[in-house]
């Protein structure tokens, strides 16, 4: 078995998920009764956003870097960002790396890809929306990448943060964002709806929507589990 | 500030409540918006106990003796198991350790004696309530430390595992659980009452019971705080 190391902490809510869903999906997939060792490096998360959101990339691939050659000292064989803002200097990142990590992005547009799904809308931070995180490796894998227009990524970043950040999910909030979703939905034909942030599936669920719902946070966590058995 | 190296994993759902309580307990104290780093080595729960169950310690000293010295080459400045039964090797643990480790049994006893609670009755899981973890540090604080009999340890041990132990609080053990420790408080006299275990506060609350109750994760996690800032 590969030891996996988590960089967690973007938020702290998404780390449990991912911590708990590596540990109940190694025991289930393997029937193993051993517990897999994990380790996590939980970064400051403020840190970070001030970093991206003065465009100082440099600090935030410094400081992803600096997290994963500590997991690595800590015996770690491969690695995992447990969020997909950060994923926007994978491949920076990625070249300085002592450890394989496994991206969510390409994660996704894979699962995307085997599901048949032609036209995929985006939500997430606004620096995933507005990068156009999801766009080329879509696109890459013959995806039509949809996004909200600028007012409605404002607004979908406006109900998401702080407070889903933080894993509280409000039911005005949720209620809010369900209408904006679907009628962004509707308005751009797209037949699959990308959850580009590891928070919203704490507010966003399968069953409050027709068109389907990719979670991206439980695929990566599957691939983790995959790549460490 | 100190950061902290955590060995979780014994079990999974406590590390959560540590997880999320030094990152709130944090920055509700400090007043900080930054998030404090963390780091955690989460070990193999399953070779732990079957190590604890075969009396084999040397190999249970030698796993968190790891795990401590995988946190500190991570940058962990110092150390806190977060559990209570494998404290019974503690003091040998300490002694290979390359970073001051934060004691639950210690700190929890110190609470007791500001508290002036004179009586306190443990329970948690068998290993613990049949080595008396807690006693000779109760005893050098002059507390009376009580003990559920041989045969309420095996009963309490036997609801504890494997449901609780695993995060999971079924509603009749819960019942159980709190009709047999209500009844050993009053036969003991106990004037407080030791959650050595630090699964069991997902079970047991203070408003279910008239007795003060002790809640040793909650105390670990208030020294650790203490002790970054």
């Amino acid at each position: 078995m590969k030891k996996v190391g988590l960089i967690g902490g973007i938020g702290p809510a998404s780390t449990l998920d991912y911590y708990m869903g590596i540990i109940n999906g190694y025991m289930r997939k393997t029937k193993d009764i051993n517990y897999p060792e994990i380790v996590i490096y939980s970064v400051n998360m403020t840190e970070m956003i001030s970093n991206i959101e003065k465009d100082s990339w440099d600090k935030v691939i410094i400081q992803l870097t600096q997290a994963i050659k500590n997991l690595s000292v800590a015996g770690a064989e491969f690695a995992a960002i447990a969020s997909n803002t950060p994923h926007l200097v994978f491949d920076e990142v990625k070249k300085q790396s002592p450890l394989p990590i496994i991206s969510i992005v390409e994660e996704t547009c894979k699962h995307i890809k085997e599901a048949q799904y032609q036209s995929a809308l985006t939500i997430g931070t606004l620096f995933t929306m507005k990068s156009g995180l999801y766009s080329n490796p879509l696109k890459k894998y013959g995806i039509a990448s949809l996004l909200p227009s600028e007012n409605d990524q404002k607004e979908i970043y406006s109900i998401f943060y702080p407070n889903l950040e933080n894993g509280i999910v409000i039911a005005e909030d949720k209620e809010k964002m369900l209408k904006i979703v679907s009628r962004i939905i509707k308005e751009q034909n797209a037949d699959s709806l990308i959850l580009g942030c590891t928070e919203f599936p704490l507010m966003i669920k399968q069953e409050d929507l027709t068109t389907p719902v990719i979670n991206t946070t439980q695929i990566h966590i599957d691939s983790i589990v995959n790549y460490m058995i």
